[in-house]
């Protein structure tokens, strides 16, 4: 063999370092030979999916022979009238990660531009990429987006800019007032793709609704997720909300088949059970205050965050600390990937998953894990 | 608003012709407001999935609130070891859809070019297309792949060939020696797609065997589904097999979770079941004979199939066959978009829906839908 096929490939997928998720549970299990782990590493919904999610997937694998319905009808038909938007706005997609891929491809071309944060969601530079055009981060501001500066970065080739509110991994987050300044500097031809994936965490009087400025900016695409609170994350669910012509053309570009059937019928379901996301949304508060407190007691410092994670500062070395966790059975999240080497991003979990972790975390530093 | 969305999205984008799906049964429904209704348009197995994959559906959306595995490591692992290759050679996608799409973005550069088959599957252009970059259809023989033809399209500006065996919607199938002589022709920097999604129905013992191929020709890229004998077209299950470089690049571009957690289990435990398989085959095979006989009896002729579907030739116009079975309660695939106006795809269904479709048509016919 003479040909090299991974410098046949194009420009920027060769330069591609692909997302490196949270360790699954069979992986540790297999790695370390241990039993009775706790994932808290990818800001899942520790409460599991409403019963009624379940039900329905359920349900719907008795029809698993055959195509799922590719237009969505159903789940399309049940957002539209939840969100008080026209079905032509709503692109869905395996996962909201899809819908970025989405957005990536149908509108940038090699060469192009997309701005976006530092510390934000690592798929908006990768997307980027894998279309062969340049990411441009903006320096962040106390770890989270710092918006005048990011409207700044807008120049000619710039197509896309990604928001995150609240972003991860750090749970920072901008209000209303911010974020119209924001849209009003941003010329029409630049999409703004406002990521709203822990959107519901979200308890603060002044934060944005980002459906309530599609009317205003056309050039606003704002996305959601079933992975997050709604506790679906492995049916892989989510979508965008748009102007329709936008609309159009991401349904133009998306796979006829993106979202599965078990996967469709879940996520209907799971926008009818109001009680499993308000209990969500309350667990979460508490357990966030559980670890805010646990942390100080350790003598630890963390970003401040509105989501179902918290961020926390080692000082030092985290990476050691995520291993020495690992062998405590205990799965969070290391940052050094975002520039962040001495953080952990935790997802806040149940009660006594976050007691677990914060001894744990107590006994590895204690024995000098950083 | 001043901008126009559809015209700022990149070139390919704004020429894209969205796949056309086999008509949902509840779209049926909600149209005509009927009942009873069998769906032989998508060629899914009539019998449905193995009785084991479902089960292990089922079990698996208790983990449902988790991120898959994006790894995808169970399924790979058992997959090797039934093909006999190595994991590292395997890209799972979300449908082999997915995959044709990977290899595509992955390869292709707007203005580069591939090759295809007159009446192959709709995908191969339209993935060339959404990458704008430029599809090269061969005139077909005998409604089947010309290989020599296609062996003299390829040029400078070829990136990708895409062959499909048996072919969609046509049925027809290509053998060793055919295969052999054209790989020969083709240059190492030009890949090779070799869809083999409907292989486990062909009974010929000429038929070749892609995987087989994959050591002396390592521009060769071979996918399957889940989606067709293994009656899982609602989960969204296929892959590639091809040297390890080209799936190194797949897996880089492909999206972290493109396969959910009950396709991953329910696709694991479906390689297991070779009883199911050898049923669905064996009723496949009597059905196939039971439509041709009809169909002659019928005095239509038909593409000679070696897949779970027939390509019937209405002998004029067939939309007015297509929407006159529809409100038979009938749904077959009309072939118009692949410049077939006169044909019909039909999927073999059980024996009791094959020949309520036969009797169905020959009503549809005498009435003069044609």
């Amino acid at each position: 063999m003479t040909c090299d096929y991974i410098k046949l490939a194009n420009g920027g997928v060769q330069r591609l370092q692909p997302y490196s998720p949270g360790k699954p549970i069979e992986e540790l299990e297999r790695e370390l030979g241990i039993r009775d782990i706790i994932k808290l590493a990818s800001n899942e919904n520790p409460l599991g999916p409403s019963h009624k999610a379940l039900e329905a997937a359920k349900r719907a694998l008795e029809q698993v022979h055959l195509y799922p319905d590719g237009a969505g009808f159903g789940l399309k038909t049940a957002l539209a009238e939840k969100l008080g938007v026209n079905s032509n706005q709503i692109t869905l997609g395996n996962g909201s990660n899809d819908i970025l891929e989405l957005v990536a491809r149908a509108y940038l071309q090699p060469g192009e531009e997309t701005v976006y944060a530092e510390y934000a969601f690592a798929i908006y530079p990768l997307v980027t990429v894998a279309c062969s055009a340049k990411p441009v981060m903006v320096p962040a501001h106390l770890y989270g987006h710092d918006l005048a500066a990011m409207a700044d970065a807008i120049n000619q080739n710039t197509r896309i800019v990604f928001l995150a509110n609240p972003n991860n991994p750090t749970g920072t987050w901008f209000n209303d007032v911010a974020l119209d300044r924001f849209l009003e500097r941003v010329p029409e031809d630049v999409l703004v793709v406002l990521d709203e994936a822990y959107f519901e965490y979200v308890e603060e009087a002044h934060y944005p609704d980002g459906l309530r400025r599609l009317a205003r900016y056309p050039n606003l695409i704002v996305t959601r997720t079933f992975s997050k609170i709604h506790g679906l994350a492995g049916l892989r669910v989510g979508y965008a909300v748009s102007h329709p012509d936008v609309a159009d053309i991401l349904n133009r570009v998306r796979q006829p088949f993106n979202v599965n059937i078990p996967a469709l019928a879940a996520a209907e379901a799971a926008l009818d059970d109001t009680d499993h996301l308000e209990n969500s949304r309350c667990e979460n508060t508490a357990g966030l205050g559980q670890l805010v407190e646990g942390l100080n007691q350790l003598g630890l410092e963390h970003i401040p965050s509105v989501a179902n994670f918290i961020t926390v500062d080692c000082a030092g070395e985290a990476l050691p600390v995520y291993e020495a966790l690992l062998r405590e059975g205990v799965i969070v999240r290391p940052l050094g990937g975002y520039g962040l080497p001495n953080h952990l991003r935790v997802t806040v979990g149940t009660a006594r998953e976050n007691e677990r972790f914060l001894k744990a975390l107590g006994k590895v530093i204690k024995a000098g894990a950083r």
